[in-house]
């Protein structure tokens, strides 16, 4: 008696997402200088299923990787997506490659021959394609007395990570993308700032700029014992969800 | 000319949201046999800011923090989300505690004296507190053949995790939510199932639970080489959002 | 015939190390002002076994753990490693308790109520007891100017960490061991130094003192890409082996 | 008086070990079916200094690091490790680079076409060169129940992971290491066996094997709350040392 019960309302449940995550998949980027660069990336896949969908093949989701594998770029992300609405009968995919990026940039850390950035591409297909481009940059922080927005924590660290997230109208390297923000971060005396100065500045560069159609910047100070933040986002106030 | 320029820009992008994030902390919380368990938390802190807002003092996010000390539990967290709104002068208030829970289920693994469990509190304060419990829970998985899901992962891992988020209507004991989770992922036969399976009997026993006004139930399950998950969320269509 | 020859090479094979490690566990230490402090420790336990053993009951470490649950100091932890010595008939037995400890040092960061300093107790017994007491403390570090080594790396953090392990003559509270290594590093000017420096300072802190019959210290500066360190140990040249 | 007195003693320390590590840096390693393989390495390097030694210049580890970019190999890890001694004017030198390793083998998981194995490669020079190999490669365990060892905790795990570190005798691909490692843990029956049982068949296949000088094996049960870990050893007794 129970157990009928049980079944009747495992049935009314319906699984809505579905996915693997944390696949580690040998990459080939566009890279400006030398047309493509190998890396490592780590892959998610979901895709939201139609009410009373039943099981899912996990399997699929690896097998459309290997179908593109040696070919990950903007392009066949849209095809990656297609692939995965089709084959897993989805009402949305999903997918979220995080990588690192090695270049050597005009600005700031001469030393590093390759010096390291964390990049990540985020897709959505439901009706059209949604893809926001994220990159992680190193910036100099100071101790804020240049300002006076009476922050405490100031003169705690003094590297900071600028992490920025944008929507693309057209096409943009992720070098120029990374000078962009190096050189925003940077004025004007090249010496940095406070966490909210840094975000500020890069707001302003980054919502006139006819590349994006929609920008979100968090500057992160590291300190000892804790780590500040703050945000800023714009034209729309709507940030791309791959929870 | 340029500087002038550029410093009209950045007033007109303001900061939304600033915060600390990843402040180590011990914290004391209930205790159903023992009245209370001393734990060591990761404490998340963040407000959003009024349009025009000048500077942010991060320091007072730690003294709001220290003048709670010893003093974490359900009730003070309202307490500290109001001071935060009002101190910071913020027009929202984010608080998010995570800390392992240590507790000996009469479920499953009686080897243990004390068994850990990760869990979260996460409260918000706008005009009304919004606070959701999160727990993480060990559950054995099979390789799925009971089912005909068609699932080809099924068979490469044999304990996975779950997730449960709630909104609670009335006060409920940790201890009392993790044994409801183990209960129901272990049902019929007690030796476990496939992610899905396990997703639909946990959403099948919170969905109609008088304790929860909302849930959702996320099962991972590790395997060689990369993560499976599937998850269910009802009966409102929207997760708490600490992005 | 091959799998004959192969259980013969088998035989000859034998398992010398055998162990349980990552168990997330409560533990109750010492504190100089409340008396006693709970936090949360990762706990490692290993045994070395004689030639010709057959078999080891795993369960049996987490048994005895659980026999001194809420009685984990200095004293006891012989009497572990005895007990384990003799349940798991080993020749030796190691065992690393690794836990935050959470103390209002005199010093430096006056911010936190309850600062965080990372700590690991690390004993064996094979005839006699051998026991490292190591903390970690972060301490200011500036960019070498004030110094004439030549680092060309000096300039690139502000904080970096000093791991201190010692072999204790005589009882010493980790209040006293952290104040001793925060009052060292900063001497003279209280601005911090270079990483070579600071190991100096406290080598030359460490190794006259009677509490201590071995030492050895180790400071790493993360800077952004990558991180430096130097150490120095004394008198003897053999560090602990827990590897 | 007192400052004096401090700098007497602090010219009396020596530091005898410095070095960078966790630099994350793009490595061309060498492929057996491809010629080469472009992936993403994190490397350590260390030099011990002679006594009274003055100073060191960090950025020379990375200087020689950017001399040898695209070309890291065993063969030009003897000539990192010369040009390290030279230019830093130590009396040793020592290189850790691990980085993962992208290989669909014959053996297990045909699934991936490109499957991950973390390798590592760690030199070390004083007189001579010593080099180990080291690979991480999971495994499927069993219940126990066809051993008769008495371990408790044979079913809590269904993969384990086996890190098999070598002494080369002469050039061995990683794939032939991987694939030797992968055929001898699944024998006899190809279903796995426990942690302990695996120990003996690797230990009993390296240890007549003419590749290998020495050999270590561990395998790890990550199972729900701990891992358990076995380990064996030979010919000679002493492990490479890279604390």
């Amino acid at each position: 008696m129970k157990d009928i019960q049980s079944l009747e309302d495992t049935r009314r449940i319906d699984i809505r997402k579905v996915g693997v995550k944390n696949i580690s998949y040998p990459v080939t980027v566009l890279d400006k200088s030398r047309k493509t660069q190998e890396t490592v990336a780590i892959v998610n896949m979901y895709v939201n299923l139609p009410h009373q969908f039943k099981g899912t093949h996990m399997s699929r989701f690896v097998e459309i990787l290997n179908r593109f594998h040696g070919r990950f770029n903007l392009e066949t992300l849209h095809l990656i997506l297609q692939e995965m609405k089709t084959r897993l009968q989805a009402e949305a995919s999903h997918i979220e490659i995080a990588f690192p990026y090695f270049f050597t940039s005009a600005n700031l850390h001469t030393l590093f021959r390759s010096q390291r950035y964390d990049c990540r591409m985020i897709g959505s297909l439901e009706e059209e394609l949604d893809l926001v481009v994220e990159v992680e940059v190193p910036v100099p922080l100071l101790n804020g007395k240049e300002t006076n927005t009476g922050e405490g924590d100031g003169g705690t660290g003094f590297w900071g990570t600028v992490i920025v997230s944008v929507r693309l109208s057209h096409f943009l390297w992720l070098e120029d993308l990374i000078e962009l923000i190096e050189n925003s971060a940077a004025q004007p005396a090249g010496i940095g700032s406070s966490a909210e100065t840094i975000c500020r500045r890069l707001g302003s560069a980054l919502v006139g700029h006819s590349a994006f159609s929609w920008y979100k910047v968090v500057v992160e100070n590291v300190s000892s014992g804790y780590t500040t933040s703050a945000s800023v986002e714009g034209p729309m106030a709507t940030s791309p969800d791959f929870s």
